[in-house]
């Protein structure tokens, strides 16, 4: 009987090659079988931060994202690709687990923060072993390139999803002493409205694609709503303790 | 005249020594002085997780905190010797960035998220070059140790610290989707018992020095509160998407 390998969700940080962790590294290189997730036609994101790290031995298992069109009528036919989705990805990976192989995924940030890994955990957390290497987040990679001090002594902090309607992001926002906006993207117009409606856009910044080679920091106002990309988020700083 | 040396903010992460990114390595590695925020008679949490990289040539610079005593009428004298005492750390520190020497200041975790880092980054920011390197977060390590992914797709997030009122603390657990609670020490059976208030104690988990080697994970019901210790944490994941 073979002993089942297992399954490994390894963060690899927001970008910069270098915000990898010493133990990520070190089981990147020990995992016979490299999964990542990627868009079709892609190279991923997550790949380009580990590819240099990889050898000939490797193997790689690519799991792409179905193409999902705007056609299919929203929300539920969506939801249920992606569901399937996951499903079959899953199965992909159990298979080199069944086999005795280990498979390490790996995830752009931290896998256990809005990271696609969890799928994946959730289908096989209990019939394998797995282990989670945490990475550093997109946020703090944010707020890091920002020179922006996110959270002081018992402020709250609220970490919201630009795709939440108009509405629950203003009174989401309204409450948090600092607060974090991901998933920009097309709904850039929509938190930049409401960051003025509150008067929070003079304090928050914009960062896209934070630690990347291509980073780019803007100021709010300037930010074009129609090019603003998917890796972009918005960091509202908690105000500065004087003491 | 001499070059002015650069401030640098290096997140070590939550504990585990392995959770040190590449580039805080090689900057701590290249920095002739390293500062770090330490109690009076102890070793210090961050330094420990780095120690063993250190070289003999590298200058220390342990910044100690003051021994705060209950004595003093709170809030106030607390918040002046506090900050008082950041103030001549900035100084400490600002000496040797006058002398052209960098200056690597290790923070637990992530420096923005909490980090004592912040109230040096305040003072020195303006006057010297800076960089902070982004950390693992201690929310994300705990959520690794407890097999919790934290946050599902829209989901919003709430990171608060156990020392906010009960009321306060209670509203805004009960808003959020998904939600750590820090800073528990004593604060322990308020936040415990705002989480039964809410029903929240069955899908609460609880975490004490999450990846470091005295690393404990005990259900949250058998937590002593008596002896819940300052490097402890509360997850509360999100509701699993079963998509
Ligand atoms: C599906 S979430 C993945 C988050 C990731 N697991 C993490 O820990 O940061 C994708 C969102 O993360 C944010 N994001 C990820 N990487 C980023 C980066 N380098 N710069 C700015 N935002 C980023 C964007 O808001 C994006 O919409
Ligand atoms: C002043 S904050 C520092 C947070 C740190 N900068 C970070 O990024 O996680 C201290 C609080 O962080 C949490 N904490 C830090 N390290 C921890 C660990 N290894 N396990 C559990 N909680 C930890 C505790 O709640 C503690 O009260």
């Amino acid at each position: 009987m073979t002993l089942r390998g297992r399954l490994f969700g390894l963060g690899v940080g927001p970008g910069d090659p270098e915000l990898l962790t010493l133990k990520a590294l070190r089981l990147l290189r020990e995992a016979p079988v490299v999964g990542y997730f990627v868009a079709k036609g892609k190279k991923g994101n997550a790949f380009g931060i580990i590819e240099q790290h990889l050898q000939p031995a490797q193997q790689l298992l690519p799991l792409v994202y179905p193409v999902t069109t705007e056609v299919l009528p929203p929300p539920l036919a969506y939801e249920q690709v992606i569901s399937d989705f996951y499903d079959s990805a899953a199965l992909e990976v159990a298979t080199h687990l069944d086999a005795g192989r280990d498979v390490a995924v790996i995830c752009e940030g931290d896998p256990f923060f809005y990271g696609s890994y969890m799928y994946l955990h959730d289908r096989l957390a209990s019939r394998y072993g797995t282990e989670v290497v945490p990475g550093v987040c997109s946020m703090l990679g944010g707020a890091s390139v920002l020179g922006a001090p996110l959270v002081y002594r018992n402020q709250s902090l609220a970490v919201l999803s630009g795709v939440l309607p108009h509405d629950e992001l203003k009174r989401r926002l309204a409450d948090a002493d600092a607060a974090v906006v991901m998933k920009l993207g097309r709904n850039f117009p929509k938190v930049y409205a409401v960051l003025q409606q509150l008067g929070l856009d003079g304090r928050a910044l914009y960062v896209e694609r934070a630690t990347m080679a291509n980073q780019k920091v803007v100021p709010l106002a300037q930010v074009d709503p129609q090019s603003s990309p998917y890796f972009s988020l918005i960091v509202v700083p908690g105000q500065r303790w004087q003491g």
